[in-house]
């Protein structure tokens, strides 16, 4: 049938979708094609697997017919795959990245952790989670030495109706003030990382630094891209929280300093209006509040999370 | 706004979209993560850049939400691209494959060659033609010791108002019976290709060999997606023509034989109803046009061409 313009592309991006002539016969050819290629599919007997070809064809397909493709773009395309999947390694994900600053990853986390009454909102995981974070008690310092002012984080974690969840896990972990996570410099340095447990009333407690604005990789394809289109590589300021329960959906999220330049600008599309956070910057030698003396300035920021219950 | 289903996913895929319920606040949210991630390219200098990044980046978002993408499916379809890029090197290219069996490489062939009068449409390129195959005479044989029946291939070449084009450039290339191309033997060898040029009345002539189904290189992910949906990784039998002439748009396509049992399901979609042409097999010892003696069997096909004007 008739229309190959994807209502989607009228509806926010401000440039409307493409209108050029195509006659119905070829639009019958084209239409004839999509149809054919999601038939190819009618023997799958795996009903989700099918679902997602069907509509990644769909989708794919209207992509081409609405930007009407020139045969040079998708040579682009295809030699865009071939170096993100070359500069791939180990310790390099440039799909990720890519996911990322198209704001796939973010929709995903989306799609997968809905609004649930006043339970705080999720943001982007990241590729610099690890499992072995050392554990602190409440009050003690994540940083293990990584440098940046420090910052006094303190909060609790309840569920949605307000209980206290004791014996919550928290991890945390964030960049130094350079921009670079303790894996960026070794695969076995840890700094700037641990995990700690709620108090029997939900509350904790820890020191970690001022988050401050870095670039993801972009040395690659994808830095390349945000180069082509104006983008800035930066990602917002933050911290990143990990909490988990019992009974309690698992949150993966980050709190963001009011006030970053950066901020929405976030080129991950990770900053939620709900995470954003007053970090206050304290004069040096203002008391801490576990009675410590620090010579320079240092921050705090408070932090209340609230868990889903799982099976939302 | 609110519909969140791709209408596209609605036409023809006899699965139906995906109705889940998704709440208008859920909605709202995933929405604003569309209109930012879009806002995103605002500052791009390219129109022609921005409009393919927005226009993939609505279909990408659409995807995500229309299926409710989860993120174990997520992490499986970065995994995917990272093995296809792992595979890829010079003489593999599993982002072509890729783009081939889920029909895009055709789509884009179709939008970039649209039906013009009686012009004969064009399929596939495909990544076996190369720049240098030998010149042969009318009547020559291209086969170059590549196994297979011969096949007596003749036709003409006009412009859409029947005009006959001499000396029109047409490149041919085919696999042997065993379905393997000359380079994928050794990319230095050159059998089963040439090119040649229409005689003063447009008419061309050339031995070449009867076209056999093989599959396309399936070791890969794009074999291992093929087998989870049950699909085939065999190309319909083919024969491959690229021909150009000044003033005409160059066209790129195959010709398949009648009663393949691939045929229409191609894997990489190139067969169009225009293209199937009857092979006509003859008995051993049957006279040949060109007053041959064969000892086995051999088959004929006429395979008249026109060409559009360019700028079409």
């Amino acid at each position: 049938m008739a229309t190959y313009v994807n209502p989607d592309s009228a509806r926010t991006d401000g440039v409307g979708p493409v209108h050029r002539e195509v006659s119905p016969e070829q639009q019958a050819v084209e239409q004839r094609l999509v149809d054919n290629v999601i038939a190819s599919f009618d023997a799958c007997g795996d009903a989700r697997l099918k679902e997602l070809m069907v509509s990644l064809v769909g989708h794919l397909h209207s992509f081409i017919r609405d930007v009407r493709l020139t045969e040079e773009e998708w040579g682009a395309a295809i030699d865009f795959l071939t170096r993100a999947g070359h500069i791939t390694d180990d310790v390099r994900q440039e799909f990720i990245l890519l996911s990322d600053t198209l704001g796939a990853s973010m929709q995903t986390i989306n799609v997968n952790n809905q609004a649930y009454q006043a339970a705080t909102e999720a943001t982007v995981f990241g590729p610099f989670f690890v499992e072995d974070a050392p554990r602190i008690d409440l009050g003690d310092d994540m940083a293990f030495g990584a440098p940046g002012e420090p910052c006094w984080v303190e909060g609790t974690v309840t569920d949605t109706d307000g209980n206290p969840l004791a014996d919550a896990r928290i991890e945390v972990w964030e960049a130094d003030e350079d921009g670079l996570y303790d894996v960026q410099y070794d695969a076995g340095k840890r700094a700037g990382r641990a995990h700690l447990f709620t108090a029997a009333d939900g509350s904790y407690r820890f020191w970690g630094l001022t988050p401050t604005p870095y670039p993801i990789p972009n040395d690659g394809p994808v830095g390349k891209m945000l180069d082509a289109v104006g983008r800035s590589p930066l990602r917002a300021a933050h911290l990143h929280f990990m909490v988990s329960h019992e009974g309690a959906r698992t949150l993966v999220t980050h709190i963001f300093p009011e006030g970053d330049p950066i901020g929405r600008k976030d080129t991950v599309f990770g900053v939620k209006d709900s995470l954003i956070k007053r970090f206050e910057r304290q004069p040096a030698g203002t008391p801490t509040p576990d009675g410590r003396a620090l010579d320079g300035t240092w921050s705090r920021v408070r932090f209340d999370i609230v868990l889903a219950p799982t099976g939302i």
